[in-house]
């Protein structure tokens, strides 16, 4: 049995008839929803759905066509940067299928995309070009707003659809990756310098572990401050890692972690290496767990 | 989707031939083999299938029947507690299944595996016909050997089968019970003493966490102890209150956790659980877990 999951991400936030119109949407496909949320700060909705390729391709290809006829970019603003009315489109392989296949459905659905609504497409992380534009924030570079001079740069020549900037649509990134881990430490103080410094210290960029993307944010709303992480390769950096790293840097500053935050969901894999992390189990996988033998397409299954 | 679990114990863990028997037995059945192990130390064969109610109720009784016909009891000998060839047969629900489902399989099992061969049988755990049935431990007290003189006893009138004691095969444990947890602590020393100390502190039996069984063991090829630990309900008492415990009470001895080990298999929701614990994040559950989702018999699932 093949899982893909896709985790497009649309610029409206705020409208809660967008929401309604992806629902309807997402209704007609064989899909299961696995989150669907809108930020009216962020002004993005993000929706998170699984199924066979076949049918999350399709549905991913209706959901964008929906958005490019409901959204125009020359209204909107939103703290998050976005280029786009559908501003990204990842493919996730998640049970039978290799990130190969994952890339394959990406660029189709890419050039599908371009061309029928004449939007420029950029591939990212593993559906990428050149290595250039493996990073999201590379490819997104200028935002909306900087997207018509960047397409005139010769490095920036589109992957399909036109060369032309789309005014009313932006431009569109679609990628395959891994699934990534989004995970937020609060800290147990209201500094913001300390979560900027204990983010710096951490994030690959700046010298930290590898595929750990990370920032400092302030939640005024609850008086603490957060490092909000990324892990984009799991299984190199697991997630214990990340926090156990953060939480010695913020012993420095006599910090102690308050809790943490799991955004939308986590391959049982990487809970599984936490547990035996934690636990001191060498050699844990997730064939330890009894559900792992429930899952459908297991070679051995019998039931 | 119904999934039932089917952990039978049989008198015999040295002779290759019978684990062979066994195999042939459950290829008969549509059941998944979780695990299979023969100790010799023991003398003693563990195995753990699942699949349909339908098909694990078979298959243990066809399991039953042919270990009856291969073991004499009046040959055994064991380092592990045991009064019949079939000595324990606890089923365990998995999934779309009740306690009280559970429950009547192991009843209606037992009936009929003590009327077709005519040996006694108890009930214990959660299908226990009165609460000093309850513990297997007291259920098997004597073993082997005083099961004759037990069942002279008013108070042991068995549940199924004959009165009379068995000298071929012994008496029977039939249960149902929640999925038990199995997991030894290794301890950064060769003291059994502070094993059995540390056993003694965590176990409910002594004043310690309830639902936790405990024993201090000497892993003499290792030149470590362990204690060994079950967890008889991972909801009330998860797996991190237990081994932090052990973490606590073995420093006051200046020993370390060396590493844990997990037998069998885990719940999902024991691992998520875990996760929660140890990363502080509030209100985890399983749901949070990908490969949930992708679950047989989930309500929402249309994949």
């Amino acid at each position: 049995m093949q899982i893909l999951e896709c985790v497009p991400n649309f610029s409206e936030g705020r409208d809660p008839g967008f929401r309604e119109e992806l629902e309807v949407v997402l209704g007609r496909f064989p899909v299961k929803i696995l989150d669907l949320s809108m930020d009216p700060d962020h002004n993005r909705a993000d929706c998170t759905f699984i199924g066979s390729p076949e049918a999350v391709e399709e549905c991913a290809a209706a959901l964008a066509a929906r958005a490019v006829e409901l959204i125009d970019m020359r209204l909107h603003a939103g703290n998050h940067p976005r280029m786009g009315a559908v501003d990204v489109v990842p493919f996730v392989p998640i049970r039978g299928l290799t990130t190969a296949d994952a890339v394959a459905i990406a660029h189709r659905f890419g050039k599908s995309f371009a061309e029928r609504h004449g939007i420029p497409v950029f591939y990212y992380e593993d559906a990428c070009t050149s290595e250039g534009r493996r990073n999201l924030a590379d490819v997104r570079r200028g935002e909306y707003e900087g997207m018509a001079a960047k397409l005139q740069e010769s490095v920036w020549t589109v992957d399909a659809g036109p060369q032309a900037f789309n005014e009313r649509s932006g431009v569109t990134a679609v990628g395959a990756r891994m699934p990534l881990i989004a995970f937020n430490v609060y800290l147990g103080t209201g500094d913001l310098a300390v979560a900027k410094a204990i983010a710096a210290a951490v994030r690959h960029s700046s010298g930290g572990l590898r595929g750990v993307k990370a920032m400092g944010i302030d939640v005024a709303e609850r008086g603490l401050v957060q490092v909000s992480m990324n892990l984009v390769d799991y299984r190199r950096t697991p997630i214990h890692r990340a926090v156990e790293l953060v939480r010695i840097e913020a012993a420095r500053y006599g910090v102690p972690i308050k809790e943490c935050e799991l955004v939308g969901l986590v391959p049982l894999e990487a809970v599984s290496d936490a547990f035996g992390f934690y636990l001191q189990v060498p050699g844990l996988s997730a064939e330890r767990v009894i559900e792992y033998h429930l899952l459908p397409g297991d070679e051995e299954a019998t039931v």
